[in-house]
């Protein structure tokens, strides 16, 4: 156990905390709520952003930027909106020396911003679907935040669509919903169960919200991605119609979605361990670290050629650092790229050269391999690869094994008061049996799954009848 | 002349707004002072950052991300920067629906914020040169705006860097000019004059502030990127010390530097014309166009399979597109594609599929060739080469020739009220004496080359000696 970090069965949380100030994704800030993100964990964040971007333009998105800050009036042309994010925004009373006529708040989230504009671009039918993503950074005044998961500012990205009927806007975020799933699933690897929120926890002013949830080491709950059916409401509120081809006005429909910087907490979460970091390769900003064994200068200057020559070819592929600093022994660069995640270690010592060999060892299971330095790049691109596989292999094996079907209310509660995970209950209750059950185990409904086979059942707390069972979970 | 623009020598403060607004680069957005950066611009300030990022990175540069919000008090540690940028700050009073102990403010650049952080991670001369670079929204409260050249909220990438000594911060400062200069000549072919402000013209708690200055094709000067020297300033107001190699306890060196989305700006105001945008090759967001001609069905399926074979060529090097609309003419098509500025059109009717060739007419001076179907990448790449290298001539001409050697006040004042351009005088004189100047002339030392010949003289104004001539010019 390296570098102080806490022990995960000692405080989760600390060890959490520890993970993420010691490995430098992130630092507190002196604002309220607010993080500075390191450039370590920032190259995390934009290795998410080029996969996500990529993802988007593939499926006909386009990016552009609107204001940061929104006029408040603006909140409130749609009642749930206002009701759900007026309470968490922050306002500018004054700017240039004077108290504003109107206050602004800074964007919680962009709707109605963006929903003011889409009235002046879209007016026909031609106009649609009007395809925009955005990224930047939101606000949200929290009370109680943590590194990465909860912070009074974060980044992320918003998409807001626009479409002539229902069934496409309902197709385009179910199609963004899939978009977050094989990303988080297959660069992230995480494995997630999609699904639809309950009217209570789904987004304000939306139709109906769908998201992604994944399970935590400490069995708890993470939404990692929502994507909302917005029906009309933001067309309405900001009058926005379009003149469709069979000569009718009509009101426009709305999507929008989002994954922010919560991610990366995600990323932590799920595949670190006592001695820290654990990325998986997709999203390592270094793959792979050469680490030289040497104890005399003859020994230095022959393995380090040697290093150099097996770095020059490795870096035609993957991103790598040779550890050349005279100043720490092995053991403390191992630790320290231990602690940074770094997914493949190659160790190269006096034999390992008089052999023409190299040690790889994996940063996800510690497995140890030696193979002729001939094949390096071919042997560090199948080792990463198989690093890749096994992280989510190993995360969906802990994410079944921690589901479990519960029928009745006292197992449940039993059950999220010992180990906790997701548990599988057929649900027919109202969002007043939501918060009860809340306060009592502290755990929601997370989602009414997608892919769920159909099931005759009561509910586990009203006794109603059920067709499904649904994922609830204590949460982040 | 296409789509209603207003001709340039009829208004060119109106034919530069309908150039924004109709090529769909930006909107007025509802919010004081801000636009709407639209996905056609956006996309052009992608491909800025792109070319910028990786020269940050060509030199040793990180990005991170602080947080927009800054406590008020921390902008008055620095005595001229609180001077400086207070009066343009936006002030957040209340949040979470309760007044603010504290107001922030957001930030209108982010050293001081920056600096709180770099006492928490600078101890040793180890820990130095730090190299971080922010990608990130800013805002400045100002009275006169205008699309991309002046808006309350804008686009930008701040540097910030910490250094051992007064030389290495120099270096840098230095250095990222350097970058700038490379950048906005090579890639926007915007050629400039590198130099440095004077003292009433430098950053807010800098020593010295060093910028770029290109010309407008109204002959006004715009200031296209700033790179500042800011000694130990910010180390002083947030205690920042290091301990060197020789066991004292020293301050810190800093530098900050940037560029925004009002390069945008200039970009649209040193190319376009009275047909529209132009834009260079190496920021246009799309490079080509293939506009099909035909009056038949049985020429328009000849034609569009050609030119399907023909994108699919150019699409492995450029990005491309086949306007196969049909319920446009080519001459409206031809329109719309010089007003958007994409820099190369090809046509191909049925004679040209008949022949073996296209026909391609570059944007930036209409010239109009043909060449054999069969070599159309090479040609593409060589007319695109051949533009870039061509707008920088142009607009290095048009400077060049609007740069005229003054040596009296009366000369000046005439040379300013009439056309105006760059008026290289000597000057020896005060803040005072500038003021005087702009309040007269509306002119401004722009800046002090860094590679003009020494040249004895005497100051226009004040008849004080002069070893050099500065650049003075009316400016955005």
């Amino acid at each position: 156990m390296a570098r102080d970090i806490t022990r995960r069965d000692e405080d989760y949380s600390r060890w959490y905390q520890d993970i993420v100030l010691k490995a430098e994704l992130a630092d507190y800030a002196p604002v309220k709520g607010c993080m500075v993100i390191r450039p370590y964990g920032y190259a995390i964040w934009e290795k998410m952003q080029a996969a996500l971007d990529r993802m988007f333009r593939e499926t006909g998105h386009v990016n552009a930027y609107f204001p940061l800050l929104i006029p408040e009036s603006f909140l409130h042309k749609e009642a749930e909106h206002v009701e759900g994010f007026s309470p968490e925004c922050a306002v500018v009373t004054h700017a240039g020396g004077a108290k504003l006529e109107e206050p602004y708040v800074i964007r919680p989230t962009s709707e109605t911003i963006i929903w003011s504009m889409y009235r002046k671009w879209i007016q026909s039918y031609r106009d649609l679907p009007l395809l925009i993503n955005q990224w930047c950074n939101v606000l949200r005044w929290e009370l109680r935040t943590r590194l990465f998961l909860r912070t009074t500012e974060f980044l992320w990205q918003e998409g807001h669509t626009a479409h002539a009927t229902s069934e496409e806007a309902e197709e385009e975020t179910l199609r963004m919903l899939e978009v977050y799933r094989t990303f988080v699933q297959g660069t992230m690897a995480l494995p997630v169960i999609a699904g639809l929120k309950t009217e209570r926890e789904k987004f304000a002013g939306a139709l109906r919200t769908y998201c992604i949830e994944g399970m935590m080491q400490d069995r708890k709950a993470l939404q990692a991605g929502t994507s909302h059916s917005l029906g009309q409401n933001f067309a309405r509120a900001f009058d926005v119609t379009f003149l469709d081809q069979d000569g009718e006005r009509k009101l426009v429909w709305a999507t929008s979605w989002g994954v922010s910087t919560r991610l990366i907490g995600a990323l932590v979460m799920t595949h670190s361990d006592d001695s820290g970091l654990v990325l998986p390769p997709k999203l390592a900003p270094l793959e792979v670290v050469i680490v030289p064994i040497y104890r005399s200068d003859t020994e230095r200057s022959l393995v380090l050629e040697k290093a150099a020559e097996i770095k020059a070819r490795v870096s035609t592929r993957f991103t790598v650092r040779l550890d050349d600093r005279d100043q720490f022994k092995p053991g403390f660069k191992f630790s320290e790229w231990e602690l940074k995640g770094v997914p493949l270690r190659l160790e190269l010592g006096p034999r390992d050269v008089a052999a023409g060999q190299v040690v790889a060892v994996r940063r996800d299971n510690g497995e140890k391999k030696s193979f002729p330095d001939s094949g390096v790049v071919t042997a560090v691109d199948e080792s990463l690869k198989a690093m890749q596989e096994n992280m989510f292999q190993k995360a969906l094996e802990f994410q079944i094994k921690n589901t479990v079907k519960i029928d009745n209310y006292e197992d449940f509660k039993e059950f999220m008061a010992r180990d906790g995970g997701f548990a599988m209950v057929h649900w027919a209750g109202s969002g007043k049996d939501e918060e009860r059950i809340q306060e009592e185990t502290k755990a929601t409904i997370r989602c009414i799954p997608l892919e769920a086979e159909e099931e005759e059942g009561i509910c586990f707390l009203t006794g109603k009848k059920s067709l499904k069972r649904v994922v609830a979970a204590k949460a982040y």
